[in-house]
């Protein structure tokens, strides 16, 4: 059987084209590695990229690429709104087809080790390699981004990173580094309102941390626009981290629900980059209600695309 | 690339395991080849299978399971309630990965062949293959059954199989043979009824024939069961031949619609063997209203699947 996974690295570089095209070389042409894609920021100044591939494949292009974005990027001169701590700010690593969520916490302890070994940049673990519970997600580490770590971390011992010295790299940072069971899903929620204090105050509603639905921290609410009439919106910008746990029917239909107190209709629902066909199959399972002929609806033998991935392997 | 067909034969045996278990016996450990389930249904007296595979091994495994079933199965004899010609009724041939409709048709028409000259069966070429635009689907070729073609063919020339003289097989009948675009997608709606015969009257509602949908011809209502709650109620069984055009939720919608006329709730959905995941997606994209940050909806490269089947190439 062919193992394969999933990693999607963020790099804090959204701006400079000759960078991004030596960050995102090592991911070409490369056999048994697919670039699915990459989408520069320049507002966030973050390049985040999505790749599927074998592991050992996967990880000697990461850490390439790696090795460019310590040489090419200078923290002290990166200016992102986007939450970072490093030149590599992440690489999160899921299973995609038979491997286990062991093997991908091996291999992220693998890539972890490197990076310190190579280029002395610290490395904070997280997911299923967080040597905390509270660096299990990436709120905790993330705290006062780059330049809030970088002087907290000269005096406060609960954040120091779990490879290296209690310092940051004087131009790369830190890297965060960890196998997740589940890719995120990025899921907008798009608004029949310019307000987006409406849009803020509904994003409180389906985070975690004010109440919410536990697979949902980041949630943001901003301008934006409804791609189908080009009208100006408000939207809900959220990131699911166990879409098959917190269904994205359900965050859309409580977000209609709640909605309709301001007199606000939903538009659209707007998914950013790619998602396991299982998570939108689970919102046509809820809307059809669907059952099999002899029993339970059974995605794992009715869908056409998982015997076929079989008799690949 | 690696090339897959999907193929769902269906014999006219439903009741004597001895048989079914040799029909079946070519599709089993054969690499290359999945037998992904097969349901023999004692009523019917039919045994439909379901098999994904590449093309060579698939037509070997045709052939060969055929051959049984021409020796096991007497058409004199059989007594089903499902309409059929022969011993071997309807061998239908899809695309499912890196094939072209031109291939599976050349491969049915070699099937076709292969099956006249080795037993003498006539065949009917149906989809692709069909000679004829009546013959394109089934109900045509199927008129009167086996016992009605069987003295059809003998008088009138419209009848007549594509190969073989003007008369069917003295027990194995006759073999309808083609390649289609689309895999059908079998859908029952569930009722909160167990009044059958408002089943019916919505059935027609659906049905091309009677000015529902084109891609509707087989409806028909039935007595079931609601799998969930294990209510007794009445369904609409629905072959839907290109769900991507004539999608579920859309065929689903206008059920409910027109079920609460009758003061009819519909429980569920149900589903029948495999269906491909764009179907399933398709329902939810409806029913999100998805957008791509950047543009529409793109379901062939935001699907993970898509990327994982294209590098097991």
């Amino acid at each position: 059987m062919a193992k394969y996974i999933l990693s999607d690295p963020n790099f804090s570089d959204g701006k400079r084209k000759e960078v991004i095209d030596q960050i995102i070389a090592p991911y070409r042409n490369r056999p048994g590695l697919k670039l699915i894609g990459y989408e520069p920021d320049a507002d966030f100044d973050r390049l985040p990229v999505e790749l599927l591939g074998r592991p050992e494949v996967m990880k000697d292009a990461i850490l390439e690429s790696c090795a460019k974005a310590y040489e090419l990027i200078d923290m002290e001169k990166q200016t992102g709104h986007h939450p970072r701590i490093g030149a590599v700010d992440t690489i999160e690593i899921y299973p995609a087809k038979d491997v286990t969520i062991e093997e991908c916490r091996e291999l992220a302890e693998e890539i972890g080790k490197e990076i310190f070994k190579r280029h002395q940049v610290p490395v904070f673990f997280t997911g299923k390699n967080a040597r905390r519970p509270d660096r299990e997600g990436l709120t905790a580490i993330r705290k006062g981004n780059y330049e809030g770590l970088r002087d907290a971390v000269l005096k406060d011992p609960s954040r120091a990173p779990d490879l290296g010295p209690a310092k940051l790299h004087p131009t790369a940072g830190a890297t965060i580094v960890g196998a997740l069971e589940q890719h995120d899903a990025y899921f907008n929620v798009v608004l029949d309102t310019t307000d987006v204090a409406i849009a803020k105050k509904l994003a409180s509603y389906i985070r975690g941390r004010t109440g919410g639905f536990t697979n949902i921290q980041g949630t943001i609410g901003l301008p934006n626009k409804h791609r189908r009439t080009g009208k100006d919106v408000a939207i809900i910008s959220i990131e699911v981290s166990n879409p098959l746990q917190t269904p994205l029917h359900r965050i859309y239909n409580l977000l209609k629900a709640e909605a309709a107190r301001y007199g606000v209709n939903v538009l659209a629902g707007q998914i950013c980059g790619t998602i396991a066909a299982e998570v939108l199959v689970q919102t046509a399972e809820w809307y059809l209600q669907l059952e099999a002929i002899n029993g339970p609806w059974d995605y794992k033998t009715q869908i056409l695309e998982n015997h076929l991935l079989e008799l690949e392997g």
